[in-house]
């Protein structure tokens, strides 16, 4: 084996080799705070139809086993905890956000990782280094493949098929070699249209739960001796061939062990998607600073990247909660009225009256300034007309929830609570010890349950 | 709901609304000889190390349930069944294959479909309907997808994922709306590249287990409320946008209800990739009107389409009997020799010595005939030098198996008993007692067991 000219190969020996010892402090500990932040995602979908409507399906082809399903308190056999438990992260649009790779890792991380190490009895340390490989490797996928994959593909889906071989088989103790195949059939199986979007579809749920299951399958196919191709990522017939047209093969092995892409991970603020909240914090910055109601406001332009009207575009009236998370005007009106936009505004006021009635003043522009520091920063800018004839401009470089702008372990802590309280499925006393528990993870010899 | 300009509708409504009574005779005769020579190729699968690593993950991720896996004679849940038969069906390269789709119909949909039909309790004629229903949105779901999807993807794992879908949905009774929905849950779960036929790697085996499985999912999923795109195939961010470049909506309601591509199907007589056939027996022709022995041959020509070359073009060294049944040059080496490539052969000589030679002495020449009459038609022509200097063309408008060169229910007889004894998994009398049962399937009203 020779890793030179074959970057896939050099990313499966990443993962296959990473020890805990070699991650620098900060990076365990931001991956820690991630994994609380991933728990109250994941425990926010409890109650939703497309999570249950996965959950009861699980039950029906499944068999009993070891590891945890966070919304039910059940156990599964670890495919079937990871695709539920996968399937209810990304429901509330809460969880974190990689900007250069437009790719959510903790919704397919660690629903896979968690499983196995729960299924194999892994430590704490074992389950974090897990995890690490699963952001390191899925986050280089998705800015491999690029924006133009992104226009068309739900990364997430795709990259995130990738992101949890690699966390499953870093618990399995796959090989480097075995860790190739298993990328192999990950690659293959990689999958996830955004045309669901118009419709308001439930296929979002079923993207998340099948990159962790389906991810999980390869590397348990691997480890029992089951080859893929070696070249699924860069290969002539491989994901860059099919699945976009702008694949940049460098970047799958960018700065290996030097540049730590899960540190660069963002934490949702706001109950919405993520194209969505640059233009919300600037809209909130204005308001603020100039103390306008939002009856003062006539007209926002949102100068935006071209990523942003792909995803948001076709989305005009919005018809559901889950659908009104990618609709700008709707985020921006509940940022106007409640001057937030979290769970609780989205489900009792995402078509109140006011809200539509600003929704209508929201306009997105491409904006070339955004667009080409996308994806690698979001930047938010709005221009804001008034009533009274005024034009505002407002600006924000790092959107809350970025590295640059990050959350507290307190501000996290109370995120995850209410997350768990909103859906009914934790406690606050639970989600507190639940806290602890992960803040001390890596002093843990037995990965049990989580709750 | 107005299937007009919505063509994803009008295919759902056609397999959700599809009657026994309304397919032809004579399609439904053709379904039970395919389904006669998928059994024959499923059984053909048993003891294959991808076949089984898939069966023991089935076995340790499913329940127990209903549904026969035919290489153990065990019992899974319907998602693992239609997963094991599915890998099962495809390993011998025994499988159907419809020329202008160059999709293997039988490997995805007869898995999915049975395992329905046993869980339920349906009868032959539902279970024959719901197999006529995969086969025909399949078939026109790889003709949409078209040649340009083809280059990069396995079209019987994309396509393959639909089919099964609208099988298993047949099965379940589900309403034209949540057909819809089956389809949109199928189609952004559609995956599958052919990277892997560069490594000889298992991948063949996983697309069709997961387009089986995945289908499958999709149509208990819609049953139970879950929704999915409603224009996956054709939409601006479906199927069609994303995973080829000549995608043609028209192809996807051509003739509905009254062309039955079906009946269309090929079955295949040697034991090797179909893009082999035309030129193997052109080749045997030539031979055979020549009286020529293999030493005297050399050069041979073969004239072919663009797409023999993309899948069989890599594949210079073969280093397995799977592999070898993608080299042009091996299968014409096995035809040279004895007259037949079945599974025998392959076996025993892929890489003999007056095979391997043989291989050196072939060469695949794009035609411009063979290549614009692809893949409605798959003409098979040779060139061959002889070692005296003389030059004899070989023509081969339909290969033995194609619609127009089928094979007799005595030969398919012979041709799934051959393939049942080659693995073990069913003795003679076994497969004379399936055929019996298969030729009288529409009078059977509770589909238990096949054997």
């Amino acid at each position: 084996m020779n890793a030179i000219n074959h970057p896939s190969l050099a990313l499966a020996t990443f993962a296959a080799t990473l020890q805990f010892e070699t991650i620098p402090h900060e990076v365990l500990r931001r991956a820690e705070d991630l994994m609380l932040d991933w728990a109250g995602s994941a425990l926010a979908g409890k109650g939703a139809r497309p999570v249950e409507t996965i959950a009861r399906y699980a039950e029906q082809m499944g068999g009993p086993g070891p590891c945890e399903i966070l919304i039910s308190r059940t156990r599964a056999t670890p495919m079937f905890a990871a695709m539920v438990n996968a399937a209810a992260s990304h429901y509330a649009e809460q969880d974190d956000v990689h900007n250069g790779s437009v790719f959510h890792p903790a919704a397919v991380v660690f629903p896979a990782a968690l499983a196995v190490a729960q299924a194999l009895g892994r430590s704490g340390r074992e389950l974090l280094t897990a995890v690490v490989a699963g952001y390191e490797v899925g986050i280089r996928v998705g800015e491999f493949l690029g924006r133009a994959h992104y226009k068309i593909f739900h990364t997430t889906g795709t990259a995130g098929t990738i992101a949890a071989a690699a966390a499953a088989g870093r618990l399995l103790n796959l090989t480097p070699e075995q860790m190739l195949h298993a990328f192999g059939s990950a690659g293959t199986q990689a999958a996830g249209l955004w045309e669901f979007l118009r419709d308001a579809a439930d296929s979002k749920q079923l993207h998340t739960a099948k990159g962790a299951s389906d991810g999980l399958m390869s590397a348990y196919l691997a480890q029992a001796g089951f080859t893929g191709a070696r070249r699924i990522l860069e290969g002539a017939q491989g994901m860059g061939a099919g699945m976009t047209r702008d694949a940049d093969p460098a970047k799958l092995t960018d700065r290996l062990g030097f540049r730590w892409t899960l540190a660069e991970t963002s934490f949702k603020f706001h109950a919405s998607c993520r194209h969505t909240h640059p233009a919300a914090d600037a809209l909130l910055q204005v308001m603020r600073e100039h103390s306008l109601a939002p009856e003062q406001i006539a007209h926002v332009d949102c100068h935006v990247h071209q990523g942003a009207i792909d995803v948001l575009g076709p989305v005009v009236n919005p018809q559901t909660v889950h659908q009104a998370k990618f609709s700008m005007g709707t985020v921006l009106g509940l940022i106007a009225e409640f001057g937030s936009a979290g769970l609780t505004e989205f489900d009792s006021s995402f078509n109140a009256q006011r809200v539509a009635q600003f929704r209508g003043k929201v306009h997105m522009v491409l904006d070339k300034e955004v667009d080409q520091a996308y994806p690698a920063r979001w930047i938010g800018k709005v221009s804001i007309r008034t009533t009274d004839g005024r034009t505002l401009h407002g600006r924000v470089d790092e959107p809350k929830g970025d590295p640059g702008n990050t959350l507290s372990r307190t501000e996290l802590e109370d995120k995850a609570a209410r997350l768990a309280a909103f859906s009914g499925a934790a406690s606050p006393a639970e989600m507190a010890a639940l806290a602890d528990k992960i803040w001390s993870i890596s002093r843990i010899t037995n990965m049990g349950d989580l709750l």
